[in-house]
């Protein structure tokens, strides 16, 4: 039996498609449709009623394009409102759990380091679910507001001086308490990773909370008979809610493969 | 006769207080309402048709508050969308055209430069204004995306490495044209003037497009017989769209002087 319902990812922006990414690595046969909500991006700094009307229209918009299954990538929606996906019909995943699960299963000294935006850092929900299945771990937790903006502006690369110095004021206080793992708690920062891992050195472990939860879907897919057993790679829609300048160029950077102007599907958010 | 409305002034999120600070700087007498949209901030990376929609809302809310003029803060609106103000009963500022009119008065080579977001200098607004006034004059634009996430995250100080390095990037262009006027076109940046001022030297003009704006509303409501002749210190009201995480510490940054969050106004959206 094979489901061929799409899986439904959604994000306040474009950062969501570094998950999507991950899903295409773990899923390559699944089709999925993305909506980023660059209308009205970001969540980051809004207030928690704001972001949860955002997160339930963003699921219901989901839902109507008959998905079998929905991931908030947005770190906002999975720290401050993931009990908006409790009601849905279909299983609901978010970014925060399956990347605390990962971090606790890599870390040998319980000290344990998030990176995320200001709004996830100060909902401290890694740290509370941390410390919910650990009560022995230490969590250390930073903002690294400049980050987004500069992957945003495509300084990128791993020698850049400015992402250097950033990452350097930005990490130094969790290498200073001596974390040996470390969770990118925000979708744009894989594409910093070389950077990070370069200055937190080989011994510690990054975990790409994408990824982690990638893994995780696939697990459930498997377990619960939703997999698309097809054999074509699956089709990917890419839906916006508002024209963005540069799209295509930063789309391209966070999925990984070039994203054409012409795949874009725009929906008004006056529908949402 | 004293005209004791106030001067409202809007923008899409707090920058637009860099604005407010020449506006009491120029007229201390008079009352000013600020409405900053940080629900739904950032304006620049949104559609023609949603930032024209978002004007005229913030323009119409500012005439229910009573105003005797409106100042459209925002470089987005300014550059994009400035014909909202037209259809108004007072008299409507922006802060393209004085900005336009200050540089061209200051430069001697008759070249240009000109900072601003990335929506600002894909508009060409601050471009076209100079050459319909200066034929002859060059103008050479740069946007400078990671100048208000700096200055958002504080890090603002005059010879703080990455700001020093990121003006050296977005500036150098300007200086290889050898300008002799830069016109700041982003509210945030006159939080920046000393490291920028550093790097141009002496000999370059920088135009503060707020500075400009609030001495042309000066002149207008003193020709206009709209001032408000009354001797006190002017009422300051300061209304936002959606709470913000830091909000007192940039506004109070960008506004120069101490906010405390109990002096905010929140506007329910839903009402624009």
């Amino acid at each position: 039996m094979s489901d061929e319902r799409p899986i439904g990812v959604f994000d306040s922006g474009l950062g969501g498609l570094t998950v999507v990414r991950q899903l295409i690595r773990c899923l390559p046969h699944e089709n999925i449709v993305y909506f980023g909500d660059t209308g009205r991006v970001p969540y980051g700094n809004r207030s928690r009623e704001t972001i949860q009307k955002y997160a339930l229209q963003d699921e219901d918009f989901l839902m109507r394009q008959g998905v079998k299954l929905i991931i908030a990538a947005c770190g906002t929606v999975s720290s401050m409102a993931p009990e908006t996906g409790d009601r849905l019909p279909v299983p609901f995943f978010e970014v925060v759990s399956h990347a605390v699960k990962a971090a606790l299963k890599a870390t040998r000294n319980g000290r344990i380091g998030v990176l995320g935006t200001a709004a996830t850092v100060a909902s401290e929900a890694h740290k509370r679910q941390i410390l919910a299945l650990e009560p022995s771990a230490q969590v250390i937790a930073n903002a690294c507001p400049l980050f987004v903006p500069l992957v945003e502006d495509g300084i990128i690369e791993r020698d850049d001086p400015v992402v250097c110095e950033m990452t350097r004021r930005y990490l130094q206080p969790l290498v200073e308490a001596g974390v040996d793992t470390v969770i990118l708690g925000c979708t744009h920062y894989p594409i910093l990773r070389d950077s990070i891992a370069d200055y937190l050195g080989a011994n510690v472990v990054l975990i790409d909370s994408g990824a982690a939860t990638a893994e995780a879907v696939r697990d459930a897919l498997q377990s619960q008979g939703l997999c698309n057993s097809g054999h074509s790679t699956g089709m990917h829609r890419l839906c916006i809610s508002d024209r963005v300048s540069s799209f295509a160029r930063i789309a391209s950077l966070l999925l990984g493969e070039p994203v054409m102007a012409g795949q874009i599907e725009r929906v008004d958010m006056d529908l949402l």
